[in-house]
């Protein structure tokens, strides 16, 4: 890439952490900012915890734990154990390495810095240098509606309840006055293409674009959109896309996932990246007008993260040009 | 004991801690209660801390590390490993046990619970059956004096600063519109006899009669008060004791304990415990009004603390009778 260029990824966790790291590993600290989504942070036990930054900032760092898939590396439970010996709250797994985070982030925004800033407090400490930036500094909480009329934290739908109760819909508490984050605005200002991770579009992806603001600022950018499918062969590689797509009577495939996007953000998103195994619904996705590539999408090793990311930078590129 | 009796007995960390099991094993949960220091608790990193509380409700649950001395039995340290890499204050050892009852009970305050209803809680849940409250429901913070004019927190003394600098006086802040906790007060009024644990006189001891009211409350019940000297040997067992009374120019030795409760409570308390070590100091302590027995004051064993408990009560219950 030149050095004009700048990527703005949006990511939720798993995955968006993986080709958040892809990404990393292709770009100079001056060519990306990676925006998470604060949609399911929450306050537990008095600690404010910020799951998908912390995935990020975790996979960036190296510090990730790769049997589990999420939380730190070299992670104990004896917190945990303790804290259901003493009859707390031990429904969210709070690891004894993961919790220092939490303890650090909540001292400092006790202290009055904005999540930004504790953001980049948490990169420096961890050595992250590519610009790691939450969605916004105000509180945004993702609620879960659910087919039996119930309004559930995202967190109690998501691990408490473990995906079971059935969705209906999804409302961000807090959006209509939040504002993105300031690294989040600059980079809308000056990216030259936004890369979705292939995220949960309803819980990762959506509450970023809602933010007031967002999809006009970016459309008047001009810039490609490239989606990464979070759905492969039919199933999400991790979480619940999936079944909240059965349950909210779309199709659980790449082309629902094209077909949310196209609907929800109409001609903003240009470019849909599809799995190698879902090659046979490229005429489809094209259909909605987006451009496409196939590729492998699984990212199992590092490599597969940074050819991933290669191609789809190669694909926004000429997006651009176009 | 006749179910008539009550002892009150008033404690600081380890050395407290040790004889309250042994007054817990020889007395039914009716007989006794507990009072612990709280001017040692701070908060520390957005969480109440409560030492001597802790140590005292690990030491009847038999929760507590007994190759440590302090803590949770089968604690861990990577919550410290990862606060320390993120640059937290890494300077007061926190086990990841530990923490889940700091979690805890800062959860319950916040939810508006007094610190003598966390204390009974956290009882419950431990399965601690004896009554041990705090001495306080509201904040008082021990303060160190240092002969070069600063003015430290307890804990940044005591941990932080490893006991090292020279200390010239002790105060409890917030002690002049503190009261005794209810638990503490009903003790006050009902017990046949007060019990003052093997604790630090100045920073462990003190301060639960620095708190208005008690000490002439108290005296007004005439019943005995019965000191077990923290001095054994010339050696404090535990912590700083010895140093400090270095330190303010006192004797270090359990004569030295003696005349400090002689001057600062007068006749108030009536009866000291020296070690067999000591016997030599006895005539000496007696001379300044206190009855006395010379016996094994050092803890070793379970049984050690049930036959010192056994003593310390028969003793009080032959001034009572006196």
């Amino acid at each position: 890439m030149s050095q004009s260029e700048h990527i703005l990824a949006l990511s939720g966790g798993v995955g968006g952490a993986k080709l958040s790291l892809g990404l990393a590993d292709e770009l100079s600290p001056g060519e990306l900012t990676i925006v998470c989504n604060t949609g399911d942070d929450f306050v537990h036990l008095g600690l404010n915890i910020c799951p998908d930054l912390d995935t990020v900032l975790y996979t960036l760092a190296d510090w990730n734990n790769k049997e589990l898939g999420w939380g730190q590396v070299g992670e104990s439970w004896n917190f945990l154990d303790s804290l259901k010996r003493l009859g707390g709250e031990d429904w969210f797994n709070l690891g004894d390495r993961d919790l220092a985070t939490h303890i650090v982030r909540s001292e400092l925004l006790r202290r009055g810095m904005s999540l930004s800033q504790v953001v980049g407090e948490l990169c420096q400490r961890m050595r992250v240098e590519h610009t790691v930036v939450p969605m916004s500094d105000q509180t945004i909480s993702t609620r879960v509606h659910t087919a039996d009329g119930k309004t559930l934290m995202f967190q109690h739908y998501f691990v408490r309840d473990r995906c079971e109760p059935e969705v209906s819909a999804f409302e961000f508490s807090g959006i209509d006055t939040a504002e993105p984050a300031a690294g989040f605005s600059k980079a809308i200002d000056n990216c030259s293409a936004v890369v979705v991770c292939p995220s949960n579009p309803f819980v990762s992806v959506d509450p970023i674009f809602a933010i007031p603001g967002v999809v006009d600022r970016l459309r008047q950018r001009q810039v490609p959109v490239v989606v990464v499918s979070n759905i492969v062969g039919g199933e999400a590689l991790k979480g619940p896309a999936a079944k909240m797509m059965k349950e909210l009577g779309m199709p659980m495939t790449a082309l629902g996932v094209a077909q949310h996007y196209s609907k929800k953000y109409g001609d903003l998103f240009t470019g849909f990246v599809l799995d190698s195994q879902d090659a046979a619904l490229e005429d489809d996705v094209r259909a909605l007008g987006f451009a496409t590539i196939v590729t492998n999408t699984v990212m199992l090793t590092l490599h597969d993260k940074t050819e991933l990311a290669r191609e789809v930078l190669a694909f926004a590129s000429t997006l651009r040009k176009a």
